[in-house]
């Protein structure tokens, strides 16, 4: 998985229809130091995430193994919301 | 996902039977300020997009949960066209 | 799938007794100028291609997906063979 | 797999409910010299690794093969413990 | 699949216990001019490859389609020994 933030979300009325009622949100990669780091991915929203919140986000076919994502054409999705990571004993980020 | 633009479409006569009938376009994708971003993609198209569309792309065995490209050998497919999308307050994007 | 050039092919006897009679070549993906970019991949032939044969392969799960590479261990397929492409209104390639 | 140094660990209460209980680790890609080499990644814990350990991480699918991280939405898992790894004679690695 | 030269091996006591028995040798990527290329990967061996063999890996869910590896968490696997490979009409590699 992926450190990510929620930076933004997208709007798409013509889809597949099995992606119906998906929250599609914008999400830029965090490096272990909070920094961002890669280009931004829209990743479907399973855990209810707001605006800015860190986030953990899982790839590929295990996109797809979520209650609001199974057997959807979905590669990215926000399984987790982040209060804390830590690298040695230093707290890296708290909510 | 990734947010793409459709820029062109390939032709192949020659190709494995189950593919037959998909329509496959070139896409590029898109950085979240809509600055092309990467190499192109060749993507099976689900939702009848047209040239220039903003659209959202998956990737890997999550292209094929659609019932244009179920059990085919695409391992892309445009599964939603863009209406618009933000980062924070700003809209990046509004057809 | 990506757009790729075969430029030669490789050799195995001693392998996967499931992939005995597979012919496996050696392809360059392509961008959508038709420029060599990116390393070169060893690919399962599924359609019959030539040497120096514009193609398109597909990766990962999606590559087992013929009847040539069923439940085999490959990870990329060619699946078509590219009559021609365009960028916008530019044909980049006919065959 | 990868090689890969445990750096940290990540707390996350509201989740996808099939993870809960799962250890989050924080872990960095090592070459074969032993530096670090690349974007950290979250990983879910199979075998027990603690602080500082060296272990070996599998991605995608292939990180849902394991009694802990079954149907989970998991895209890494920490599958061993390197007890050593050697580059031709030399032992690179030795806990 | 990408070819690869076997340039070391992995120790790991404490693992998944479906990985038991399954020989872990370190590979590095090699471009088509035989020059390595990208960092090192840990792959299950398949074929019984041995030191500074030039082999085939395959990676993801295909790295699991053999008798060794099915069903086990591992994403990558050496299907097949190399005997030799050409660009074109040269040569570049003969065992």
């Amino acid at each position: 998985m992926q450190l990510a933030r929620v930076v933004g979300s997208v709007v798409a009325t013509r889809k597949e229809e099995s992606i119906t009622g998906l929250k599609l949100l914008l999400v830029r990669p965090l490096d272990d130091e909070g920094r961002e780091s890669g280009n931004a991915i829209v990743s479907a929203d399973a855990v209810g995430a707001g605006p800015d919140e860190i986030v953990l986000i899982a790839a590929g076919s295990s996109a797809r193994q979520t209650a609001a994502t199974d057997k959807r054409p979905v590669d990215s999705v926000i399984m987790a919301i982040v209060d804390s990571w830590n690298v040695g004993d230093k707290v890296k980020y708290k909510k």
